[in-house]
């Protein structure tokens, strides 16, 4: 399978490097936004103008869009849809359905195979609500984010007037988190079972009260939550918290029984040194769902919900299928 | 969906109590291979004897095999595929392929749809290592069981001559789990990872010393395993050995990066008070999918791998898709 990255930041390269270690996936080409002949690959990747890609399209099965979902994905998954095979990992729970949709209109007109939200959630740990849920009817799901830095919202805090720089790390609630993990009700919103933690380098003669009130007040981002704000040096930035660590848990505890007597917990856990570098792995793995899906003929949008299982299996690999059942 | 439920051991109660807990199932028949009469159903489900199923097709749309994998099903999964839609949860995995293979050319022949190995291992963590292999290739995927009550071991157990009752427990081994969940290197060979335990009631005047010899030589099962075997009374079979709890992880410890310098882990962790009540509730599960499937007019058997994830939710309850992605 011949795969494209389209979007070259830090989910690019993790998709990058993602790719390199599928035996599977041989990488044609990184389209870039900024000037060419000042990105460099990892693992010597042609890199392109983004501008130029239609000039590439015979050496792309499947492109990997691999930018944010706040503004560049709305536009650029449908457009680049109607000329590719594309996996995205749109991460915006709240829009997409609408994506969905817009994607699946340019795919099914150009009778390509989209694959959108392929990360860890969405993604695996939607799957993961999925089966817990279809299962065990009776009983409550949990999702804790954390301890990891949350891309989106170290992103929201750099727009602030006098940041410099910032990370925001996403702490699930060590308390609620036991008590889910031995099996106890507890409160779902995501406010009550997250803290935020921001760490901020702060401008020259910034107004560091108010710099912090208006991280606080931030809606949809921190405003709701119990949001910590600590002011450190752009060294101790450097050295403290250069890595993008991230994972979570998703807790489903049931029940079972004539009368829901027996107990029963599903719990998916992660732990990621890189965020982006494992959710650039998932795409790569949903990018052999989406040619799977184009060499069957299947065009239009899907999720993982919609995708068997094997078509993430390595091209080739089928003989994985028996061992891992 | 109208289900029925063929063999009414503990398997067959789960899945009868998971079938009643399911808003979208209407179970028609517990088909029973003892004396109707002598069996009686938790929920009121008119019981029947098996030899009777065919006079009843009207009413079963998919049909839950609930027999044990060491002799009843490789048996009983092809025949009952050439009249009915059916889901097992077939669990010798060195067998499956062979199984697979039988039940596939029964359903294909007959028309109908079979889902095979739906349980929780294999099942659902099969997916666990799918999905967790597909997306981090450099790693190492471990699977654990217990401490619990293996049904399947049990159940072979319980036809060695000399045996009346027994259970078998299936016990991690705690410094190899503790040590896998910190991330290193373990070895993989479940029966390194595992010992197993047998609590057996013997019967009257049996060799207990050739019993014991004949369940540590059971291939598949036991050989290999460090087994310990332990006769006990009835009444302590009864008092203390009544449950059927199980659980077990699956945890892949991966890497992610140029040269694999970020580590991402990924557990799957199950914590059942009934074993047999969960698998119920699983098989119920892809009962639906194996009903979707003859829908669709798709024929011919299927793993967990096969199938898309939402083929698993509540039949009119598509509307849950997009709230748990």
């Amino acid at each position: 399978m011949k795969l494209a990255i389209y979007g070259f930041g830090n989910l690019g390269r993790g998709t990058e490097l993602a790719a390199t270690a599928a035996e599977d996936i041989e990488l044609t080409g990184i389209f870039t936004r900024r000037s060419p002949e000042k990105v460099k690959s990892a693992a010597g990747t042609p890199v392109y103008s983004a501008e130029e890609i239609n000039a590439h399209s015979d050496e792309i099965d499947v492109l990997a869009v691999c930018c944010g979902s706040a503004f560049d994905l709305p536009l650029l998954s449908p457009r680049l849809a109607k000329s590719f095979n594309i996996v995205d990992s749109f991460d915006d729970h709240t829009m997409i359905k609408t994506h969905f949709d817009r994607v699946n209109s340019a795919a099914v007109k150009a009778g390509t195979a989209a694959v959108i939200s392929a990360g860890w959630d969405p993604g695996l740990f939607s799957l993961a609500r999925l089966y817990a849920r279809c299962i065990l009817p009776a009983g409550e799901t949990y999702t804790f984010w954390g301890r990891g830095v949350s891309q989106g919202h170290s992103d929201a805090v750099r727009h602030i007037s006098g940041v410099r720089d910032a990370r925001a790390y996403t702490v699930p609630c060590g308390r609620l988190l036991r008590a889910a993990e031995n099996g106890e009700k507890i409160p779902t919103a995501h406010t009550r079972l997250h803290t935020r933690e921001c760490v901020v380098v702060a401008s020259e003669n910034a107004d560091r009260a108010e710099t912090e009130r208006q991280i606080r007040a931030l809606p949809h981002y921190f405003y709701g939550y119990d949001t910590s704000v600590k002011f450190i040096s752009a060294e101790e930035m450097k050295n403290e918290h250069g890595g993008l660590p991230h994972g979570g848990e998703v807790i489903r505890n049931g029940s079972t029984g004539k009368n829901g007597e027996n107990t029963a917990s599903i719990k998916y856990t992660l732990k990621l040194g890189s965020n982006p570098e494992f959710t650039g792995s998932v795409m790569c793995a949903f990018a052999r769902a989406a040619y799977r899906l184009s060499q069957n003929g299947e065009t239009g949008c899907k999720t993982a919900f919609d995708i068997p299982p094997a078509y993430l299996l390595p091209l080739g690999s089928e003989r994985f299928y028996e061992n891992l059942l």
